[in-house]
């Protein structure tokens, strides 16, 4: 427990840490040898919490990349399917979403939550519980465009009509159409982030 | 602290289970509201212990295919991005594993461990934190296959020449050979098992 010396916390408050980093992957205890850092090929980097601490500030090239990468994996394919699946409610949420980004752009909050709920639900009309649980993962990488943008002072790009595509395509059914525009609204998303893709 | 009563339990421990499962978004504990276990919507799917809990005995069949239909998104684009980032050790030991596979067959946990393996270490050549944190779920669906073929007694099929196909795809750094047999390895996998696939 000297650890918890040095940190100047309460020794409970530090096995409670200790605890819930354990629960997530990133620290295992063992009796005799103490509290180790695991492998990062151990941590759940897809907790959502683990996003939040990662994301939190400056996002680490390689990781915003890679998060992106499975993000043109997974959301196209999620399109997909929520075209084949959406109910009237789901398309209803992303018909207001979208009508949100257009009234609040980018540089409010608002249009960004808005711009989460719309990737939010699309992934819920999937009825996919594990797609449903990539949503922290997939909106951490939403969010980044605009912080990027934010950092840089470049105006944010019109969001609407890239999402406008997406829902047509969902609303119509059509499963192919949706995964192209899907496809299309990441690449416009990416390219917004002053930062080299990976090869 | 009623719980811990009902369900014969410390109260030090009771607390700590649900600090656990409020770090995997299972529950939320509010002063005066008490502990409520949150909307399935809001739990971690993915995390590697709800992962366990749910595939533990009987998986339950949506939920199975909700797995499966993840798998079939994400491990094919994983094999194209293998072929193409893998290193002479992944492939040794994608190699390794294959022969093991072959040695042991299905039957034994030595046979499983290595099909396990073998998937595993395909994410990892994909060398993306984000798609090796689905390594838990890849590989929860991996050993659904050989659960489901011994309660129905049924003879494991031979999994050595679709992962041969796989194997020869990355060595040959041949992206889209790669996606196209991990797709039918997916899908030979996935119609060993006797239940209906999802419309």
């Amino acid at each position: 427990m000297a650890s918890s010396e040095k940190l100047a916390v309460s020794r409970a408050a530090y096995r409670e840490a200790v605890r819930i980093l354990a629960a997530k992957g990133l620290v295992e205890s063992k009796t005799k040898v103490g509290t180790r850092v695991k492998s990062i090929d151990a941590w759940n980097m897809l907790d959502p919490d683990v996003l939040a601490w990662v994301f939190v500030n400056e996002p680490n090239p390689e990781l915003l990349n890679s998060l992106f990468e499975l993000r043109k994996i997974v959301e196209p394919a999620a399109a997909g399917l929520a075209a084949a699946r959406r109910t009237k409610t789901h398309l209803k949420l992303m018909q207001d979403a979208t009508e949100r980004m257009a009234r609040h752009t980018l540089a409010t909050e608002a249009g960004r939550q808005a711009d989460r709920d719309f990737h939010t639900v699309l992934l819920q009309a999937t009825g996919n519980p594990y797609l449903v649980s990539l949503t922290t993962g997939i909106n951490a990488a939403v969010n980044s465009t605009t912080i990027f943008k934010q950092r840089e002072n470049l105006l944010p790009r019109d969001p609407v009509p890239d999402h406008v595509l997406v829902l047509e395509a969902i609303s119509a059914k059509n499963a192919v159409r949706a995964q192209k525009a899907m496809r299309e609204l990441i690449q416009l998303a990416r390219s917004d982030i002053p930062m080299p893709e990976r090869r």
